[in-house]
């Protein structure tokens, strides 16, 4: 299989076929990212909820099972301001469920963990010095920014729009991801915080294509090969996976979630910003549907995760627990990352060539 | 080009390319649809905003100019009961427009003259006997069903969901149109009024192929061949085309209309309830921004549109006026719909080619 017809991120990442695997915080570690890079894939490490030793833990173990290039993963926020304010609104609007469960709403609550990128972080890339960074919410400092560069690493991160496209063509980065409104998970968003004007990945992709030189990652939608080889056809020059790979047995989603997504629909996700005060697509639940997905009394990311661990804590399972997924979550099969992978590609280019009216040479 | 790689909506329609305009009321008309028929594609009329006679006069027009199959679009909501007092919430929710341009708002208001699919238009139906009947929002009662299909037309409908798709296949359409969140005009949901769960054209599309065994038009983002080749590598046998005829001469839209369609801008759109009482993609104006898209004040499709009526006369214009398009809208070009839509199908088939590795012959 050397016959994809846009060699770019192949060459640019030195990958054996255009499949990124979506970096998946809390949901993906080293077993799926060896899984696609034994596929030829580009393996991904979340690096949000780690620490910079768990990070240099996880690629250790990475490089002793797999080959490939390895993409390390960080968000990069801005961490909020305390405000108390916002956090009691917060904790007034869940009232009821910390009524329902017997909690105190006083009782000391676990700060969020979510960590962006910064000095530590980038040290750990300079001394690990991964093929790829990609970041989500945008870009670093242009400091740090610039020392990754020096590291060696591509640099990769995700637009929700051709404005943020543009932006992130421009400070360097050596592609953009086209994240579509399917896509599971933070929404990347970075210069808007309008979710009723987000593209689907249908329109967003040829015209961020047309809107930058850089290669084009499309993400949003895509769970098999007819999605893969629709991807192309829009300008794109690979895609971002990562709903697809919830089910194998390498996800690290809990029971629950798994089980959620066996008997998922295309309409079963909304974008909410109830988890984690920032919008992201996942799987309804009793709490999304009850106060709506999106609320304005939801304070800013990563806050207002906070309020909700204890309600997580004291009734495990789907009711107060984000189940981050995409549109195509249908799609997803409980099989092995590494065939999911395989299959991707094989099936993106059957599918090209049938549509071609030529089958290709079995 | 006979080198359709799926010949299954050329069969059933009787059309050259895998292309059908989108019937657009208001936006529309003889002259668009003759110009799509001549390319080869199935042209449409769309009826809402006709009376029977109207029809039966653009329905002569037609045939007197083109020589292909035509579709006719009609509605099938259930008109609403009055209801004064959610007339009255809706007043008082827009009464700083009225107050602004000097207004009464107890003077008479027009009432709204979208009319569903009924003994008339069916009795219009049997005379004229078109090759394609289309619905929105559903299908009609089932003895009016039975009549069109006696009538000898083939009839298709909107899906949003996979579920609405089922329904719809379930009840004899002969192809179902899978209409993505990106598409302009208004949502075809006739089993859901969630709006934060619709799925994009490029996670519903597969979806529905694999719910339902009719043929699966896309619509929603198509509007360049990369869109037409990326539908049907999704599985869909052929498109449905809207707002890339939008700024062609032959398009009905106001200048206002065109002239912001020439600046589009990927997120510069959203789904909004505010100009008829159902939800429909437009470009951002001056009330979605300030309202916001989505109102529980706007009163049942299609009351929500009287009360506009006398700020569209009073501040014509964009402020108050709905300008449908899809997020595709940048993609639209200033060119004839001939041209539109021999080169979608060129385009596409180009596409095909390239990505299979195999140019076309010239």
């Amino acid at each position: 299989m050397s016959d994809w017809p846009d060699r770019r991120l192949i060459d640019l990442f030195g990958i054996r076929h255009p499949i990124l695997q979506a970096p998946m915080a809390g949901a993906s570690g080293v077993a799926l990212a060896v899984a696609v890079s034994r596929a030829g894939g580009l393996g991904a490490l979340p690096c949000a909820l780690l620490s910079p030793d768990e990070v240099l833990a996880q690629v250790e173990a990475f490089r002793q099972e797999a080959d490939g290039p390895l993409n390390l993963n960080f968000f990069c926020h801005t961490p909020p301001d305390p405000d108390p304010e916002a956090e009691a609104a917060w904790i007034a609007a869940l009232a009821p469920y910390y009524a329902e469960l017997g909690l105190d709403p006083e009782a000391p609550r676990p700060a969020s963990s979510r960590a962006p990128f910064d000095e530590a972080f980038c040290a750990l890339v300079e001394t690990v010095r991964p093929a790829v960074v990609s970041f989500h919410f945008g870009l670093p400092a242009p400091d740090l920014l610039a020392r990754v560069r020096a590291s060696g690493a591509r640099i990769i991160s995700s637009a929700t729009t051709v404005e943020e496209a543009v932006w992130l063509a421009e400070r360097g980065c050596d592609a953009v991801i086209a994240m579509g409104f399917e896509a599971g998970g933070h929404r990347a968003s970075f210069l808007t915080r309008d979710m009723n004007a987000q593209p689907g990945t249908f329109a967003l992709v040829p015209q961020i294509v047309d809107a930058v030189d850089v290669p084009v990652i499309a993400a949003g939608g895509v769970a098999d090969g007819r999605g893969m080889a629709a991807a192309l056809a829009l300008g794109a020059a690979g895609v971002q996976v990562g709903t697809a790979y919830l089910r194998s047995p390498e996800s690290l989603i809990p029971d629950f979630h798994r089980q959620a997504l066996a008997s998922a629909r295309d309409d079963g996700t909304a974008v909410t910003n109830l988890f984690t005060g920032r919008p992201a697509r996942g799987l309804y639940n009793r709490l999304m549907a009850e106060i709506g997905p999106m609320s304005t009394a939801a304070p800013p990311f990563p806050t207002a995760a906070g309020a909700l661990a204890p309600l997580r804590a004291a009734r495990p399972g789907a009711d107060f627990s984000n189940q981050w997924a995409g549109q195509a979550a249908a799609l997803a099969q409980p099989i092995g990352a590494e065939d999911i992978t395989l299959a991707l590609a094989q099936d993106a280019l059957d599918q090209l060539a049938r549509l071609s009216g030529r089958p290709r040479p079995a």
